[in-house]
């Protein structure tokens, strides 16, 4: 399988810049931690060298409970422009990029927008989201996850289809710092399901995509991730049904944050306790068995 | 398999009353229909001959575009209670029973609540859902789709789990007349998932109800068919994924009314052009054969 940035390499490339210029110095989760290179410095058996997988995230529907509210607004907007589609139709492409939303919508609708007309839409969804927000919660675990990624020394980052305008107040609710890994729809050429909000979001933190773990709530987290050769990880916080996700490629669902943090293991992200040396872990062992 | 009068005696009573007392005279849909006795009393090879299994659907979701409306009114209602639930858990819940609804829902919190406050909870839900519902509309083929089974002389109703006075709302959005039959919370023991409203819909319209077909958007809806010994058939118009409700036990899945519409044979309503007779057919084909 050939690496993502000779699959992708105009898609890289923007990533590759935003690594040069500040992902080794923001970190992960705006806490401080070890680069790759001093990571590779360090001893083998030493907590460093435990090679955790790095983590990045969708935001709506992952990270906090804002599906409904996007749905209703995108209803609300829509209607206000004369288009009446079905929910549930909406609900269903929640999460990816704006452009692809507004093709699928004309698709359905057999009807046209201008460019103005659909600036106006974007607008009319974002204040009608806005009167909703005030009910968007974070979700269960949320916070405490990203906590115990930071505790247990794992990159982590966001990475969403919304503006930085839009996701930025969320890293409040989150209790999130402003300088928080976050990569948003203006920063990269294509948002999801195109893999470059991932690959940009791994660069960021200096994490092997290939390696990486992507969690979301939708079909288009999951394309993306395997577009991106990460790891795809589904919650049904966003809505979807379990097999639906797991249709699209989730190796695991979770109910939601709370759910995937009781299962860290699963996805391979260690418990950072060192290791004792194998043989006093062999003389623990026989004396165990010798107390039986 | 025992019959449905055998299995929940108890519960199909008060429908065999229902349907003593006016059934035979509502019809389907509120027009006039010819009733089972006359149907047997006709000709074989005539139109009203053929066996057309009754269908029975469910209200929200399934012909109005109401379940996201619902799902934030719970949301609202319940965070007034102090009670934090995350939307989507709601979501899987809706159509189900309050007193299931209820009860799942405090699994959930770990907390609990007086009678009085379930009451209250109710009429904050139904505030809240008022003040949603100018947005709520028809889903698409869903006048179209009552009609040509009225034109089909397909005997069906609507059964809900939601009480008379919200439903009957829904029948004037539908172009439905008052007298359309209707069987809701108020007039059973037990809503969905027990198979006590598909019964008594089934009994009001004279259909048997282990030909007909159950049409519904939630596993709620697929559980209390199963129950009831009816065929289950999904629609993804209330948010449900395909697999989900294949897993609950849809025998088909369609997109909306619309597309259900399109697709009525394959549920085993016929079209009721009166089929030539076979020797004319033979005639016919032969004729047609010979042309080519």
């Amino acid at each position: 399988m050939p690496r993502a940035a000779d699959r992708f390499p105009d898609r890289v490339e923007p990533a590759r810049r935003l690594l040069s210029t500040d992902a080794r110095h923001t970190g992960h989760g705006g806490t401080t931690h070890q680069g790759g290179e001093e990571r590779g410095m360090t001893e083998p058996g030493s907590q460093a060298s435990v090679e955790q997988p790095g983590v990045l995230f969708d935001l709506d529907g992952t990270l906090i409970d804002s599906v409904y509210q996007h749905v209703l607004a995108w209803q609300e907007a829509l209607s206000g422009s004369g288009i009446d589609l079905s929910v549930w139709k909406i609900h269903r492409r929640i999460g990816m990029s704006g452009g692809l939303f507004v093709s699928a919508l004309l698709r359905e609708t057999g009807g046209s927008l201008s460019a103005d007309e659909i600036r106006a839409l974007n607008l009319a969804h974002a204040e009608a989201y806005i009167q909703r927000r005030d009910t968007v919660r974070p979700l269960p675990g949320a916070r405490e996850l990203l906590a115990a990624l930071t505790e247990h020394q794992v990159r982590w980052a966001i990475a969403t289809s919304g503006l930085a305008i839009a996701a930025q107040p969320a890293l409040d609710m989150l209790g999130l710092p402003p300088d928080t890994p976050l990569i948003t729809r203006d920063q990269v050429r294509y948002a999801k399901p195109d893999p470059d909000l991932f690959l940009a979001a791994a660069a960021r933190v200096g994490t092997d995509i290939h390696s990486a773990v992507v969690v979301g709530d939708s079909i288009w987290d999951l394309l993306a991730a395997r577009r991106a050769g990460a790891l795809g990880v589904g919650l049904l916080s966003g809505g979807y049904g379990r097999e639906e996700l797991e249709r699209a490629g989730a190796y695991r669902v979770y109910a939601d944050p709370a759910d995937l943090l009781r299962h860290l293991d699963e996805i391979g992200i260690r418990d950072l306790v060192p290791p004792l040396p194998t043989t006093e872990m062999c003389r623990r062992d026989i004396s165990a068995w010798s107390e039986h």
